[in-house]
This record gives structure tokens, sequence and C-alpha cells, in this order.
């Protein structure tokens, strides 16, 4: 009930267009799973990445969100474009209160440019995040780091496999981050790093000290060309991911990003979701 | 392999019209887990009830059940009617068996006259199953058990909540069968005798000796005006009852039947499905 109020707190301040300082820490991540597994003690943070409903506008989605129960978003520029005015980003903010969803994170985000840092840093206090997932350049890194310092504001970067110049897997990003200031991390895309190689209930160990977010998705083959599939019906090890995550006692929230049959997702997301709480239920 | 070889044979063979032995054993149900928990050594084997697509036709209820993956079907008069000749029924068969969907059981049958009964067992024996989902009244409950023996077939009596005047909960139906034929025994809707105050963990390894069948759901409460809801979001314990299912080594399926939603179901369902996936998947 706590969460609740310091999420309403925030969103209502968020509201008021005064809030440049974020509020949103762990406790106001909503513990969605507390229905289902009431003598769960440490249930880990579902949520969705806002690219799951690409195909849809902002009112869609959330009444998608709404149907599944999910009360975790990481918002997407296709619903809340990045040079959005404080004023719009309230507008959205009210409807995202409105159905109980979290706004805890933005991105992913890609930064070529310093300005293109610039927007996502200025973008995310006017979200009222502590975090970014993003995707920066590797000669803007040093730059992300200065503002990272200056907006006191997490970078989760993200993995996109094997295609990915920048960053194929986690390791990619850990190398590069990891004498850099501690709040530069990971959002460890699982079905990208499968198709990168690797084993991800071993990453999220590995680079616990910087893990910050997840993207969990399934995929069909644990090589490049592996397909996105709902959660359970692909080669991803659940089971495994989840002990592990609950070994670090990762904090952060385990995003669904739902890539097949983004017409027609929801079948799809909600097997999904219902296979990770239920992978979690029976860890439990 | 083999259960699919054995699956399309019976099919083939109830196309010609030609047989009235049920072919179909347990072997022929198909492992519909296999993909998703490969190292997973008896896994649970999940199916439908029929009832669940209610709302829709023959056509739709298939389209339905192959993007859900679902391989094994307890079928519905709505979709096949009690009265309809072997060549309908050959022809829904074929239907089925192209969108690799099995038969394994009718129902649920309500049978209140010996002709209610008669009509059951020789619908079941067309359809080509070795099984009845029913729910006989009481005074034809002794000729039902003469026909379970003239057809050597089982016959799993449905259990229906605080409401159902005949059979309630397990007990009802096992007090009744415990001392006739061994064919005839129980299909435990876990929604329903949830609400009906039986805690469905310890029923299936109560009646284990005679459990058939399960009706898989969630409810709201458990309490009788509880409501169903996408299994993991109510209060049945599912770790609580897989365990129970692995420890009795229950060999029969797991039928979603689901009743929330029944316009437009398959978000609901779906969710429903993974959850049950992933419970087997945690509890491995």
């Amino acid at each position: 009930m706590s969460s609740r109020r310091n999420f309403l707190q925030q969103t209502a301040l968020g509201l008021a267009g005064s809030v440049t300082i974020p509020l949103l820490g762990k406790s106001a991540i909503r513990q969605s799973a507390e229905k289902w597994v009431p003598d769960h003690e440490t249930p880990l943070k579902v949520g969705v990445a806002g690219y799951t409903f690409a195909k849809f506008d902002l009112d869609t989605s959330i009444a998608m969100m709404k149907r599944l129960g999910i009360h975790n978003l990481s918002v997407k520029e296709i619903h809340l474009p990045l040079n959005s005015s404080q004023e719009t980003i309230n507008a959205a903010l009210a409807k995202f209160a409105a159905a109980d969803i979290n706004v805890y994170t933005v991105g992913v985000i890609y930064m070529k440019t310093r300005e293109a840092v610039d927007q996502a840093f200025a973008y995310a206090r006017k979200v009222g995040v502590n975090m970014i997932v993003g995707a920066p350049s590797y000669d803007v890194l040093d730059y992300a780091e200065e503002k990272v310092k200056e907006y006191d504001m997490k970078l989760a970067i993200h993995n996109h496999g094997p295609e990915d110049k920048l960053y194929p897997g986690p390791k990619d990003v850990y190398d590069r981050i990891k004498n850099k200031d501690a709040r530069m991390g990971l959002c460890i895309d699982i079905g990208h790093a499968t198709r990168a190689g690797v084993a991800v209930d071993k990453a999220v160990k590995e680079y616990k000290d910087r893990l910050f977010e997840l993207h969990i998705k399934d995929v069909s083959k644990a090589e490049k060309d592996g397909k996105a599939i709902e959660i359970g019906r692909g080669v991803i090890n659940f089971p495994a991911l989840v002990a592990s995550l609950k070994k670090i006692r990762y904090t952060g929230v385990c995003s669904i990003e739902y890539e097949k049959d983004m017409s027609d997702p929801m079948p799809g997301i909600a097997e999904s979701l219902g296979f990770f709480k239920g992978v979690m239920a029976g860890e439990g």
C-alpha cells in the first residue's frame, strides 16, 4: 500500500510540473506479484517494455496493460515522443496513473550524438524516472557518464544481439562501463543475448553489480536467426533465470518485450506473462 | 513421435468409420509439454475443455487452439452434437487431426435418463475416446456402471460447486463411485471444488485412485460467489497442486476450462496456459 501511495504522490507531484528531482526509488515500483503469490517473500517485479505496443496508440496500450494486470512500464518514445513538452508528458502520466501504471523508466533510447544524450536525460527527468534504458554510441559514452553524474540518473545499456555493431551481448556493455560511474549499468535483453550465444541465467549473476533492468522474452533458437516467441515456448531456461535472479536478489523489473504478432499481441503477451509468473510461483 | 503416429493412425482409422473399439490409450495423449521443458521427465499433459470455446464455432475454436499450441481437447456437444452421425463426427475429427488436436475425451455430458446414458456412451464410442466426462443423476448411476462395463469405457464424474445438487465437490462424487467399477472416477473441477471449500492439492491425493481428469481454472475467492479468473490471479495454490499431481504420478490431462470473458477469451486462456506451464517448469 505504501508503494502505491508513493507512486500516486510521485505522479501527483509530477502533474504539478514542479518536480525535477526524481522521487521514484525502488520502493515505488509496485509489487505486481503480490496478488498471486501471497506467501512469496521476494517476488520479482514484472513490467512491460513499451515497444511491445509499437503498433498501438497510447490509450490502446494502456487498455491492454490494464487487462493484463501489468503495472510497470518502460515508456517508449512511440507513445511519448522524446521532444514532448512537460505538459504533454504530464497528460500522459495522468492517463497512466488513472490506470494504476507506474512509468519506472524510459527507453530504449538510441543516442548517437551529444544532443541525443542531452535530450534523453532531459526527457527522463521530465518523465520523472531515475533510469534511462539506452544505447549510446561509443563516442558519447564519456559524455553520457557526465550526464549520469549531473542528473544522478542511472543509465542501463541495452544489448541488441549479433547484428548490433555496438552491444551484441551483455559483456559488450559491461566491458565498456565497468570502470565508469556505478550508475552506468546493463539492461540485459535476454532474447538478443541468447541469440548472441549467452547463457542468460549465468550472465545475470556475472554482471549482477551493474544489472539494472531486464527485457524478458523468449527466442526459438540460441542462434542469430532465432525468432521472437512466447515465453516458455522457446529455448531460454526460465526456471534457471528466475533462480539466478532470486539468488542475486535482483530488485529491478523484469519487463516483457514481446515482438511476435505485433499487430495482435495480446494472447502472446498474456501467455508470456503467465509463464513468467508461473515459473516464479513454482520456484517460490 | 510415436504418440503422434498412434494419434494419426487412430484418426485415420476413425475416418474410415470402422472403428468401434477405442484405440486411444494413454500413449496417444500428446505430450504437449515436450517443447518447453526438454529435461522434464514427467510433464503433466495440458488440454482444454471445449466449453471454453462455447461462444465460437468449431473452426474458430480450432484456430484458437492452434494459436495457443494446445493439442488435447475434451470435445463439448456445442461443437459436436451428441446426436451427430458417424459421418459428421469423422468430418470434425478430420479437422482436429489437421490441426494436430487430439480429442481425448467428451463432455461434460449431463445424463438424467437411461436414454441420455445410452446416447453418451454411443457418442463417445463414435468419437473414438475411452473416457466420458459426465454428470449422471443418482438414479442412473447403476445403469451408467453397466455401460462402463459394456463399453469398457471410463466415466469421470464432474463436480460443479456449491450450487450443484448432485456433485458439489469431489467427495460427493467419490462417495457414490468408490464401491463401483474401477473405471468410474472423478473429473475434479478445481474451480468449483475450491468454491465448495475443498483444498484441491489435497483432494487430488485423497482421490488419486479414481482421479481420471482435471478441469483447471482459477477463482477469485474460495467461496460460493468466487468468480472465474485467469489462472494465477486467484486463490488456488497451483504450485501445491502441481506438486501433488507429480507426487501421485497423475497421467491424465489437465484441461483448462476458462469461463471469464467468454466472448473474447484468448488473452485469458493464454495467460492461464502460460501460468500453468510456468508452474510446472518452475516445479520441475
